[in-house]
């Protein structure tokens, strides 16, 4: 949607609708991460701070791994939810379950993805923020709300996740600065990297050895392949939930630009993730095979049982195609 | 050693020490790092910025990784290397190949390692400091040095490798200022961030795939270890040097306190590493195979062939015997 759709407002506004309203229901985004649960709680607990009702309602189950700040903070079962405010949530279709009664009811988003489509009555959009509880914090400080070490935490896990633990290029000095604050407050920020990004199951971690002992090169090893099969499942006794994150890996290998890992599904049919570096790009390939995604990372999905060959040989077609169009220059064996 | 035993320095006498001589050599510590090599590449260019004449020199080949710095930087092959200044060396013995002409001729150390030994004439000591780097950019404050973006790209790679990407306990608020002062002047961290930790060769995901397929683990799983012996290099073609960072991967086990990575040296004899979490000293168990090291991160090595099992048995009795004083109240089966 075009910038001027969106009821775009400053952070003195927010502050000032936050401080005007009461009985707030805060709404994260469906499949929740890092930052829209950190945002979500964090701000639970500034309205509170403020004498405010508020509670946070997630569409889909909240992982355990976020129950460190998740169940410490006070989040009632109900409430008058007069006032809705959605967190990290760049459209409402992203409500998932909670899009059909709140969809449109959403009184503010607060949000730093440029993609976001203006759904709300006010759209708050910082998309220089790498995660958007940064913006949590500024609006935080500008509300002069105590920032303990329980606010910190959530905060903290929200701009740790969405940057990668400070590797991804969104990372700014903000983040740096904004990092520097919360750890002042003698926050454990090692328990929260920890449970974020190096805990593994022994499960895990043999699924992972396997599928790395098994990687498959392409197009002068430009392109790597792991594919992952029920059998995989069963032997290592590992769940496709614990793999969060493996698609990244085969992309991590020097000289790859297409990172593919291919999953079968426990119920039939296939799950391809698509990780690619620039030049070329993902969301093409993916859209060639009816999926979707970003420029770097994008996905599809087949159906039926086509053996793992077949799904394998269907998409490194369409990876050939796309690194022609898009890698102009460079050389493949 | 004794703190009292080491000729301990201000930050504002090494500064009155660096003005004061000339024709510097800057000695690194073996199997180089990000933080070694960050830390002399900075100082020979403080140094030059000032006018003095400098030169780097480290005992074993730099790594090609660290090329976008190193070979920025200009480094003659020879001088007067009448001021002889290591940075990030623990111990003289750390300065392997260059142990023997230097090791007793050290004029100063700026190091950030408690467990530094005394071996140099005089000794720069912080061990709050996450990187030895963090302390290279207080001296280069304290000169008023030009910080332009080669220098901070320097700094920069030891801050982010040392803290594993600002992940690891060691991690301070002044680590996240420092890396936000660094984010100012406009140097590309993601690249750094890519080249040290997403970037990996072909060789290294065969052997990384093949040491984790053969984990094992000990004292009621609290305890992994991922052995790499010749025969590994040698099928794989992988090479030691590509290995940085897989010490910290036993320990990303869901569990495990003692995470141990065995690794047979070319010419004989075998490298420990040992990583912990909370309450296990690291620097305790390798205190009693002769090594060091930091709290969480320590190392020993093993002369001679005594087979990896017989390294591997060593280690863990060690283990075994620290755990139990650590880790009291701890169930192991």
């Amino acid at each position: 949607m075009a910038k001027e759709k969106r009821n775009l407002m400053s952070l003195e506004a927010v502050c000032e609708f936050l401080r005007a309203n009461d009985d707030y229901l805060i709404l994260t985004h469906k499949s929740p991460d890092g930052d829209t649960l950190g945002s979500g709680f964090a701000l639970l607990l500034i309205l509170q701070s403020m004498g405010k009702k508020a509670r946070v309602i997630c569409p889909d189950p909240i992982p355990e791994k976020y129950g460190f700040f998740v169940s410490e903070c006070e989040n009632p079962e109900s409430g008058a939810d007069k006032t809705v405010v959605a967190v990290d949530v760049a459209d409402k279709k992203l409500l998932g379950a909670l899009c059909e009664v709140y969809g449109d009811e959403v009184d503010l988003t607060i949000d730093h993805h440029l993609s976001n489509t203006g759904y709300a009555k006010r759209t708050y959009l910082d998309d220089g923020a790498a995660a958007n509880c940064e913006i949590i914090f500024s609006i935080a400080k500008m509300l002069s709300a105590e920032i303990n070490e329980l606010l910190a935490l959530c905060l903290y896990t929200g701009i740790s996740t969405d940057t990668g633990c400070f590797r991804f290029s969104n990372t700014t000095e903000k983040t740096f600065l904004a990092a520097a604050e919360l750890m002042k407050i003698g926050i454990d920020a090692f328990l929260v990297n920890r449970l974020m990004f190096e805990t593994k199951s022994k499960e895990r971690l043999a699924l992972e050895a396997e599928a790395l002992g098994n990687i498959e090169y392409f197009f002068g090893d430009k392109c790597a392949v792991i594919a992952i099969t029920k059998e995989m499942y069963e032997r290592t006794g590992c769940k496709d939930e614990e793999l969060e994150g493996i698609t990244t890996l085969p992309r991590t290998i020097e000289g790859v630009l297409a990172g593919i890992t291919i999953r079968e599904k426990e119920n039939g049919g296939y799950r391809v993730s698509v990780r690619t570096y620039a030049p070329l790009d993902a969301s093409e390939i993916c859209a060639r095979l009816g999926g979707g995604g970003h420029i770097r990372a994008a996905g599809c999905e087949f159906k039926g049982d086509l053996g793992i060959e077949k799904v394998k040989e269907t998409v490194l077609e369409q990876v050939k195609a796309v690194m022609e169009e898009d890698c102009a220059g460079i050389t493949f064996n």
